[in-house]
Order: C-alpha cells, then sequence, then structure tokens
C-alpha cells in the first residue's frame, strides 16, 4: 500500500473539496465537472478523499480512466483466458466495476469520445452497467460518482453533457505566495517521509471523516420545505436554466451541505453555498463569456433572488 | 423490481402524455419525436407509461437504445456461447427483440446515424426485424413505437427521417413556479418513500389505464367519414404537406383521440387536437424559423381550415 | 401471407406504374429509377406490382435492400454455420438470389454508395452474381430489375450512375383532393379488411395480370422498322443525349408499350409515351433546371421530332 | 458459351479498335487508356476482341474488374476452404491469374484507387503477379494488356499513371443517323436471333483474325531504322513529352501496324497513324484544354514533324 | 555488444547533456523534451548516457520507440505463442517494460497521437505500466524517463502535454567550425576505429560517472529551505505559469544541480542554472515568439527574480 | 534468370549512376533520394547496377517495394502455414530481410506514409529490422541503401524525411537526340536479342565492377584532413544547412569518389564533385524555387566556398 497524501493537507481549491464531500456525503447529486489551470493537483484530491473516507469506514475507490482506454477495460468483456482453457463464456469485469460505490475519475474528459461520457453518465444515473457484446451478457451494479476535468482552452463539452454532471468547479492556479511555499513544503515532506505528514493531519483527518459519516446518515432527515423548493426554482428561473436537473441538484446538494454542518432542515444559506457548482454550467452563457464571469453572474443572482426570499 | 414513478404524476409535457397515449392505443400512428430541452423528464414519462399500461393490462416494455450501442445489441447476432461449447449457429436476440409490442427509446437520436434510425424505423414500420450476417439467418416479430429525443441545437434529423416519424412533440421547461414547486416535492417524496407518492397516485393510474384498455378495444370501430378525410386532406395541403403520409397519420391520431374520449364517429375537433404533433415536422419550414413558431402556424392554419370545414 | 394492396387499387403515379408494367414485359428494358417526394407509396407500389403479376402466373419477387445492408447479405457470403458444424466451405446465398426473377427495390438509392449501385447495375446487366471472397467461389443468376427510389433535395446520383438504369420517372405529390379523399378511404379500407378491398378490384387486376402476360409472348414479335429506328435516334440526339444506350432503351420500351396496347408493329406513338422516362436522365441538365423543366424539355422535343418524322 | 457480338460487326471507335488490335499484336506496347462518353459499348468491343482472336486461335481472356473488387479478388489470397478442411496453406488464385495472356478490362478506372492502378500497371509491366499477405507465398505469370476506361468529367488519372499506359484513345458518341440506324439494327438482330449476325460477319471475323495472326508472327522481322527512331524523337520533344516511355511506345506501335498491314519495314506513315493514341496523353496539357483539342495538336505536330523528317 | 560514442566525447548540445544527467539524478523530475533542429546527435546523446551511467553502475536501459509502433509493442500483449502451444494467456512484456528504470527515446514525439503521449507520460509518473486488454490482466512496474524530441517546425505538443514534461530544451546546429570540425573528426575516428577513442575519454567517463553516482546518494540530504521554495515560487508567478507543477520541478531540478555540484544545500544560483529548461514550456507565449525569445525572457525573468531575492 | 540490361550500356542520367556507384561502395553515405522527371529508367537503372555488382563478386539484391505493400510484407510477419500446421509460431521474412546487403528501391517514395518511410530509414540507418507484433518476437540484419523516387509534382518529402537520405538526386529528360536514337537502339536490340547487347558490353562492365570492387576495398585507407573537414563544414554553413548530417555525408561520400578514383587521400575537388547531391536538399529552400535552381546555388556556393579553401 503506497502511503496517501492527507485530504485535509491539500491547500487551496476549496470549492472543489467541497463538491467532491458533498458528492460523497449524496452521491445522486451527480458527478463533478472541474474544468481549469493544469497543475493542481485535481488528481491528487481526488485520491486523497477516498483514504479519507476510508477511516470513517465508507470505502470508496477511486478508479482512473487513463484517455486511451479501450471500451473492453471500462466496460469488461469476454474472459478470454477462461473462453481458450475452458471454452467458457465469462464476463471478465472492467473499470466500472472497480468503481463500484467509489469515485471514476476521468482527466481530460473533453477530449473523451461524446458518446463514451454519455454511456458514462448513463451508468453512473442508472447505477447499473449492462454489457451485451460479443456474446457476452452481463449487468453488474456499478454505483459511481463521475469526476471529470479538463482543461477548457483544449475544448470545452457539448451543454447537453455538462448539464448531465451535478456539479461543476473551476479551479485555478493559487496566487497566494505564502500558500504555495506551504503547498511545496508539504510535498516534498511528504516525498521524503510521507508518514511524518500523515501523523502531522491525523487528527484534522479523523474529525472530518467523523463528520461526513455523520452526514451520510443525518441526511435523509434533512427537511425540505417547499419555501426552499420555491427559493431553489426561482433561481434558477432567474438564471434562466434549461430543464428542471438544475433545481434537483441545487436542492440534493443543499440538503447535504446541511447534513455537513449538523442541521436538521436546509436553509436558504445552503442553497447559497452551493448555487455556484449546481448552477454554473447550467446558465446559458453569454458570448465569449469566461467561466469566471458566469459564476460570478451565478454568485450575483442568488445573493438577490434569496435574499429577497428569504425576507419573503 | 424497482418502483416506478407514476404516470399520471407526472406535471406538464401535456403534448408529449398525450402522444404517448394514442401511440399506445394505435401504434400504427408510428414513432414519436420528441425534441426540445434536456433535462425534461422525457425518459421517465416513456418509463412511466409503460408502467401504467401493465394495469390495463397491457404489456409494453420500454427499452432504451444507448447512443453507442453496437449493432449486435440493437439487431441480435450469433450467440458467441453457443457457437464456443456446441459449435452451433443460435441467434442471441437483441434489444429490438426486448422491444417487442413496446416502445424503444433513444435519447439524441438526432445523432445518431441516419443509417440506423432508418433501419429502425423500417423494422417499426414492418413489425419484423430480419438478421441476415455473420452466417445468421434469423427473423422475429418487432412491434414496438420508436421514441425518439433530442436537443435540436445540436443539429436536427434529415427531413426524410422527421417525416417518418408519425408524431412530433416540442417539449419545454416549465415556467410555472408553482407546478414546478410540486415536481420536486413530488420528486423528493418519491425518492425518499416511493410507495406513498405510489399510493396517492392509485385511482388515477386505473383510471387512465382503464380508459385506454377501451380505448384500444373501440379503435375499430370508430368510424372515419370520407368529410373528415377530406378536411384531414385539405388541412395537409394547407400546410403545404409533401406526400401523402401526414393525413393518414392525422386521420389515425384523431381517431386514436375520439377513442380516447369515448367516442364513436371521429369529428373535426378530433382533428384539431391532433393537428400539431401530426403535421408540425411535414409542414415547410421557413428559414431560420423556430419550431414554435412552426407549430403556431400549424395550429392557426388548423383553426382555419377545420373551421370552415365543420361549417361547411 | 400477408394480403397485399392491389396494383389497380392503387390511385396516381401514373407514369412510375406504366414504368414498372414495361419493365414487367421486357426486363431487358433495364432498372427504373423513381425520384421525388417522400410518402408517395412507391414501396407499396412496387410490392403490389409483384402480386399483380403473380396472377399472370409470373412470378417476380419483390426484394427490399436495406439501405445499411452489409455486402454479405446482399451479395451472399460464407455459410459459417456449415464452416463450424461440418467443416465445409458453402455458399450461402444472399439478397441478390433472392430477387432473381423479380424486382430489387431500394429506397435512397441516392444515399447508397456509388460502387455498390454501380455493382448492383452490372449484376442486373449481367444476368449473373459472381461471388468470389472469404475463400468462396460462386456464381448464380440474378436476373432483376433494379428499382431505385429516393428524394432528389438529399443528393443526385451521378450521370454515369443515372444513365444506367433504364427508365427515369419522377413522382410528386397529388394535389387532388377528390383523389386523395378515395387514397384514404381504400387505405382504411385495407387496413380494417383487405379481403373487402382485393374483392372489389378482383376483375381489374386479372384483366391487367392477363394484358400483361400476354404482351410478354408478343413482345417477341413485335417488329422495329429502320424508320423508327431513325425517328428513336433523332429524338436522342436532338436531346443531345450522350451515347447509344438512350435510343436502345427507347425503343425497347416502345416495343413493350406497343406489345401492351396489343399491337404487331412499333409506331411513332409509342417512342412518344415512352420519351419521357427514357431520356428524361439523358438529356443534358442545364444549370439549376428541375426535373419538371427537364422531363418538359424532352416532351417538347419529342412532339417536335416524331411528329415531322411521323409526316415525312 | 453465350454467342458474342462480332468484333467486324461493332461500327464506329475505329481508333480504339486499332488500338486494340495493335496491343494484341505486341502486348508490350502497354495497356490502352479509353476515357470518353459512357455508352459507347467499350466493354461490347473489348469482349467482341477476344471473340475474334480465338478464331486466329489467339486465346486471350477478357476479364473484368468490378469497381468495388476487393484485393483478394484481384490479386488471390489464401485457399480457405483447403485451410478449414485440410489444415493446408494453398493461394487461390485472383482475377489476374484469369486475366493472364489476356486482357483486363478496368471500367471506371479514374474512379479506382491510384495505388490499385499503380499496382495492376506494375503486374502488367513486368509479367509476373507476386503475392506475399496472410502468410502466403506465390507468384505466378500474369501477362495482360490492361483496358481502362472511364468518363473525364467525373476525375481524370494522375498524369503519372496516365503515362505508363500505353496508348490512349479518346471515344464520342457517334453523330450520324444512318451508322446509328444500322447500330441499333444490329444489335437488336443480335439479341432476336444471335446466330444470324454473327453468320453474316463470318468471313470478316476470319479475313481479320488471319491478318492479326500473321502479323503477331511477322512483327519480330519488322526493322526499325534509326531515321524511324530519330523521327519518334524529334517527335515526343517537339510534344514536350516527359521521360523516354513515348517513343518507345510510338516505336512499338508503329511497328505492329506495320506488320498490320504486311510489311517488312516501318514508314513515317505508320508513326503518323499512331502518333495521336501513343502521346495524346503524354503531351502536356494546356490549362483547361480539351481532350480533343490535344489531340488535335499532337496530330498537327505528327503531320508537320514527320513530314519534315520524311523529306529530309 | 556494439561499442558505444562515449558521452564525454559529444560537444556541444551542453543544455540537453545536463538536463539528461538531471534526470538520470532524480528521475521525478519527469521527462525531458528535446525540439529543435535536425541532425543534431540527440538519439547518439541519450544512448551514451546509458552507457556512461553504466560505469557508475547505474543500469538505466534506453528505448527507442518506433513512430510507429503498435501499441501491443509498447505496452506488451498476449504472448500468442504461449496461447497457441499451451493454450495458456499470458503476458508478453512491451518496450514500456525493457525501458525499467531507464529511458524511453521517443524521436518526432510530436507526431505521435496525443493520447499516446499522455499515456505514457502517465505512466512514466506513475511508474506502472498497467494492461488491461484482450482479456488479459496484468501490471508491472515501468519507471523511465520519458525523453521526447522532434523539430517544431513539423508541429508542437499540446501545451498540456508540454507540461508534463519535466524539463524542455531547445537545440540547435552548432555554429562554431572549429568545434564542428573536432565533431568530424570523432565520429570518423569512432567509425573506423572506435576503441581508440572511447580509450582516450576513459578517464573523463569515469569522472563524471562516479559524480553522478555519488549525487544520486547525497539527493535526499539536500535540504530545501522555505526561502528558496518562495524565490521558485516567486519566479513561477513572474513567469505567469499556469498550475504548480513548474515550482516543484524547478526545486527538484535545482536540487539535483546541488546534488552534482556537491553542496549539501541548494541555493538561488541552482535555481538560476536550471530555469530556462525547468520554465521554458511553461511561461505562455507570446504570439509569433520564438523558442529562443521564450528562454530569454525566462532567463532575464530569472536574473532579475531571483537576484532580488538573494539580496532580500 | 531474366538477361539483365548492363549499366553501362544505360544513357545519360549520370548524377543518378555516381550516387549509386558511390553508396555501393560505402553504403554508410545512406540512401539515395531521386525525384524528377517520370518515364526515365530509375528502375532500370538500380536494378542493373546490381547485375553489374555481381561481377565485382559483390551479391546486392535490388527489391522492389510496391506502393501498397502490407507492413507484413514488407517487415516480415507471423508464418500462418507454420501455426496452422504445426501449431508454432515462426518468423516469415519479409522484403527487408531480401534487400539485406543490397538496395531497396521505392518508386513514388513520395506517395508512401510518412511513417513508413521513416521506419525504413531506421532500419537501413540501424541495420537492424527488429519485428515485434502478433506475438512475434524476431530481429534480423537488414543492412540496404534506400532509394526512393518520385514526381515532385506530386508532393515532396518532408524536409525532415530529406534530410535522412544521404544523396539527393534530380532525374530529368534527355533532350539531345543522337543520344536518345542511341538508348532507343539499345533497348530494342536487347528486347530483339538480350545476348547480343550484354556481350557488347561485357568489357565495360567488367571494367566497372573491377573499379567499384578496388574502391571497396580502399575505402577505409583514404585520408581525411581537418582541413578537408573543415571545408565541408564552411560549405555546409554556407549552405545554411540544419544539423550535422550535411557534413557527414559529404566527407563520406567525397571519400567514396576519392577510392572509387583510385586516391589515397580526399582533395577539395572529390568534394566538389559530390556537394550538389549531398547538399541539394538540405540547403533552405527559397520560396517557389526549383530544384535545378536549388542545385546551381549548392554548385556555386560549393564553388566558391572550396576555390577560397583550397587557396587559403
Amino acid at each position: 500500500m503506497t502511503p496517501q497524501f492527507p485530504f485535509t493537507a491539500i491547500l487551496g481549491q476549496e470549492e472543489l473539496k467541497r463538491c467532491l464531500l458533498l458528492t460523497a456525503i449524496d452521491p445522486a447529486i451527480g458527478g463533478v465537472l472541474a474544468m481549469g489551470d493544469r497543475g493542481t493537483a485535481k488528481s491528487t484530491t481526488v485520491r486523497a478523499l477516498a483514504d479519507m473516507l476510508a477511516l470513517a469506514r465508507i470505502e470508496a475507490p477511486v478508479v482512473d480512466l487513463p484517455l486511451g482506454a479501450s471500451e473492453d477495460r471500462l466496460l469488461g468483456a469476454l474472459d478470454i483466458d477462461a473462453a481458450l482453457t475452458q471454452g467458457e463464456v465469462r464476463f471478465r469485469p472492467g473499470l466500472l466495476h472497480e468503481a463500484h460505490r467509489g469515485f471514476l475519475y476521468i482527466d481530460e474528459v473533453n477530449l473523451l469520445d461524446d458518446y463514451l461520457v454519455d454511456l458514462l453518465l448513463d451508468v453512473a444515473a442508472s447505477g447499473v452497467n449492462r454489457v451485451e457484446r460479443d456474446g457476452i451478457s452481463h449487468q453488474h451494479d456499478a454505483q459511481f460518482v463521475l469526476i471529470g476535468s479538463g482543461n477548457p482552452e483544449e475544448g470545452e463539452l457539448r451543454p447537453q453533457l455538462e448539464d448531465r454532471f451535478g456539479l461543476s468547479t473551476h479551479v485555478s492556479t493559487i496566487r497566494d505566495v505564502e500558500q504555495r511555499t506551504e503547498i511545496v513544503r508539504r510535498r516534498l515532506l511528504f516525498d521524503a517521509t510521507p508518514d511524518l505528514l500523515i501523523e502531522q493531519f491525523r487528527a484534522q483527518q479523523a474529525e472530518l471523516a467523523r463528520s461526513v459519516g455523520e452526514a451520510r446518515q443525518r441526511l435523509a432527515d434533512v427537511t425540505v420545505t417547499d419555501n426552499i423548493s420555491e427559493a431553489a426554482i426561482r433561481l434558477c428561473i432567474e438564471c434562466d436554466v434549461v430543464g428542471h436537473r438544475g433545481e434537483i441538484v441545487l436542492i440534493r446538494a443543499a440538503r447535504a451541505a446541511a447534513a455537513l454542518r449538523g442541521a436538521d432542515e436546509m436553509s436558504c444559506r445552503d442553497l447559497a453555498t452551493v448555487a455556484v457548482p449546481a448552477l454554473r454550467h447550467r446558465i446559458p452563457r453569454e458570448p465569449f463569456e469566461s467561466p469566471t464571469t458566469a459564476s460570478a453572474r451565478v454568485h450575483n443572482i442568488a445573493a438577490r433572488t434569496l435574499r429577497l426570499h428569504s425576507v419573503a
């Protein structure tokens, strides 16, 4: 077992980390799309999450999907060994099987064939991988959260596909020198003596793991009032969101946020804390608008709409 | 068996629901094309229909065609297991076999290869799937209604293919806040305690199922007068519809509508209620015309033509 | 056996029906190309022809070539069953074998790969299908008339390929309301009680079948004078037809027309009746000229040329 | 055995017929490229040649290469039957084997992949087909004359490939009405009673066969003086022909022509009679120049150059 | 064993040689990208490095990846021999296995498929090659330094991929005549009598090998102060480097440089010596900017930033 | 054994013949690229060289690579016969094996896939063909000179690939009538009575073979002074040649030329005689510059540079 960089030792990228925690609490929120700068430790963060969850006895494997992976490798295929040596048609599970109850991470998701992304989102949504090819007919549970990352300069996903990711977060290079110095320090320390760094963050890890574990159990009991639903819907309408998936994700993510902060009831504040990752990719983009500006627009509309609503 | 969201609990999308009911009453109407906004519960609606029909003892499976499905998976193929272990050439049925007497649902039908759509429409029209490849020669009944959906912003179907769908409906995001609040309420209720929601709609479901069941039996006895045929034809001519498929579909759909309302004879009003879904994709589109405007044109021409005709 | 819509019960599309009859009398005329509006019962008409011919004891199967059909399916291929179970290389006949002595119908022929169309025309011309692939060497008779249809808005055939179809006809939507009302009436009657409609047209069917049967026998005895040949050639020259296939088809089709009307000798009138379908696709098209205008030009040139010739 | 239309009964297309005769006398001239109008009996002519040569006891099969033929079919391939039933790797000859000592006819040669044309010209030039694929290593003699035809409006061959055809001829529609009437008469006579037409031309066929047979034997004895070579070279230089293949073909074709007219020595007149087919495709084409004009230029330069030379 | 040209006998290309040495000391720096002029002995240099390292008992194979290499060859594949003769599914290692603990050299890396480059960088980063295809499931250690070279005129790598190479160096033709004369002299001497040249450089080789060996052992003990980290980060910020990979590579390479010069602590000077290869491909390129100018910009910013920092 | 046209009987194309002789003397010069007019006996010349070398007991096969040759055929592949009949995985050598110690001739090399050309140049440079595919792992010596020819009007090679050919020569049509008359005379004589022509050139062939044989043995003893190296380098610099391959080829070719004229030491004159074929493809081409002008520039720069150098 290679030692894992602690989740709580990762500096910056707060929104990404929060999105991951929320989907760990309620996987029904759907996947997370993390577009932005290269070299910002996205893959390290996802892997660290799994390690932290294990402390809360939440077993959630993280599986990487290499860009050029064959469909056989991804979905599973005929077990050729069994076919050759025993003349039997047997299913050989693929990456989707490995990712069950965990996370499937795809770097450069924007360079993957659209139909594969679509297929992965389908499986993630239905929780079942059904393979019928090469004379094989097999299905198995495949409940996982899809995490896709990529550099928007190299192409964006079709809106149709973006919409199917529950949350969307934008990652960018940290510009604070002190924070970066600390990042380097932790990195080099971990490279040299991993156990030392792990020890330093043991308490924080345990505390976060406990919170997430409790939030998962409390989730079903967090009530959603019609008032909150209406606030979420009005926010979606103000943002000109197409379809009804926006408000569902918004409410689910806010409920998970409420559970994480230990509350029994959602508030408009919970909606506000997740509005940007839930709607940034659903607000119609203006020509040449940057992701940052789109986020700011969601943020401002949320501030205004939810305040009014709270007041009302 | 996963519990199914009740058809009658679905709010909004009235035209889509009506189109599905009419094709359930008379599958000879041909498929349904549902273009429009993403995230508007199209797939939930189709699946809910099958569940409701079962109450009327109408067994109509709903089969999803994933975008990247192989032809083997779709049409059926050589059973490799049998070939390997018993040296026999046997047919292994595909999705078309599963869809027999039911519905085949294709999301993003506009991204599917034209020739596959064409082939599916052929099978749906003839009711027979005939497979001759890889040394297999097999045919089986495959009577199903093809439901295609998609986002027109990502490309439209060729007019030649659109024309082969019996009905066409445009789905869009609901803008009424109360209705959406109720949608969210029902969704969350169903997620938490499916049985509760199902219980609430049991009576409505049973009532609708009964109506559809009776309509299917009454259908053959609904008379079509020459007068009605002529009205349908004049409407098609006014709409500049190419070919004669328009009037046939229009009359069949109106007859199903008459059967559903319990009538023994079709009226011009029945034609009027189905004119838009039957002709919207057959009226020649003006440059840059939106689907909504095209629908409005059909609506207006229908209102005018059919009124005159009724008077006459 | 599904009951077949009677050929004589089909209203309109007179030119198409006539072209089909002529090629049924003399298959050496070559195939028929039917471009034009969608939804105009082309496929029904071809299928109805076969049924009617059967009354005259002319067995002429109608075989559909689906757009995405594999070459294996079309030409025939290795019989894998025999190979697997008996270790034998045996030929498994394809659609061309089925179409022998009948009609091969291809809808959307303009979307088929040029080389397949070419190959089909080759086989149709030589009457022999010779397959040499995958270690198979087999040939069988394959005498059939190729019927291709399609919508010219979606692309036209190369002139080189058009030229190899004997006759070309343009089908368009009928605009007469009474005729269309009658079409609908017959269609719905046939759907409800096929036997009733078939009974109504039994006499007409028998009469037409008898005429075609007699025409086939009389054909060899219809004389072609040099005078008629010269008239046909002058007409081709006036139409600027490239190559010599035009006059051969023109004469053969006119001879079949003479046989059908019971004559012993061809007249210039027979040439006139087939000039448009024989030459419409061989007259050089002017830029942006519609098929209708091209037909009108052939018609006028034929009228002028043949009148002069008759006089002389 | 289907009866064959007699070569001497074919009217018109004199240059094509002459080119075929010359390559039948000296196959080393290389292939014949016949571009021009469709429907001008090119394929009938080639097939008729083989039949006529048989009378002179020259066995020269004519093999058609269908446009979409696989490489297996063309070159030969593994004999799957032998592999399956006897576990042996055996060669199964293809079309090139069949064409040995005869003609390989490719219609629409301009639509064939360049590399296949190249390969065919290589085999034709070397006289050997060497196949090394799928574990097969086999070679056999494959001496044949390549006849390619096509419609230049659909694309031309690369100059590099044109140059490798020995002779090039342009075929066009005959415009003489009497000749065409006679063509139709012979065609219809042959269709009805082939033996009658064959009988009419028996003497002419025998006479031509005898001449060709004698010419083949006399060929080696026809002397080529340096004077004639120089004349051929000067003509090539005047025509700006690239490379030295032009003069070689010119001399060989003229020598065959001399042999055909029964002479022992070539004259400048022999050069003149073959200059156009030998050089038309080797004279650099001016922008937008038609093949006819290029031919005329060759003709005029030949007339001038060879006259001067004869005088000198 | 073919004799190898000595690393120390290679004249010029100092930056490339230095980059190779640094990655030999700390492979975690990541690969080296060497773009520039063709014909500058890049491949000879990489091969010579391996030979020199062997003297220090550092076994580091150099493996060439041919441009057209199949994935099977690269990653490993099913051992067909074992499958055929023993019916066993066994893994047959590929080039990545051979390259373990050494260097994988790809000439014309800019012409390789992006996804292959990506995959190679993934394996190089994780140190594990995991193959799951054709029914094979195998993984093996594959720790290697990826060396890519190419001519930028034929296309550049995507920034996303460039960023994943630790160091980037630009190679160009040497313009000093004396140096080139000496290069020729050594080349011809080596061609004629390799042992002679090898003997001449034996001492230098041994000395360099010893330094590298010692540097590898000292590496872990070279301390990195926060001050140095901050200097590296400020330099990256001044260069507008995206993400955090820049500073990590910069620090690692400088640490290796410190180790090579025998120091126990890194200085700003060490940063300065590696700034250009570590950041040249990470500084945003200005439109039409040449690699040389980009290098100069990094150089100048490094000089300025690091001086200030040293002072501070 | 087909008789071979004698190398010394080939008229014209002096530079091509000289390049071939030099590479026969020192294969390390690298391949020869011969672009220019079609029909100029390039392939005959290469084949004639092998025949002549055999007289000097230099066995150097000439192998043709057909344009469409499969990789199997080129590199070698699994021996399917052995696999089927004996269940053994055995290597079946390809064209590269046949070409060992000889010449591999590729006509239309500019139409070959770049990666294949690259691969061939790699094998030619390393002298080893290593095949790892389809479960085969095999390597064999493959030392050969690559001769590529083509028509530049149909596309040029990438500079990167051109550079890897040692020498480059431009072939064009001979314009001298007497020489061409003699070419025709020899060609026809050879066609009719090959032995007669071969006899006429027996002495010349033997004499040239002897010279080449002696030159090969003397090669290692021809000394290269630093002065000559410097002259070669200055010439390359004056020609703006990129990289260092130019001077190495220049010196090797000049050394072979010196050996061929029987000298013990190279002179600047030897450099001058090979400057054009060694550098023509390495001098940066000016926009729209013809190969002839580029050659002239090399020639002039060589004349000037080498004269100065000789003087100094």
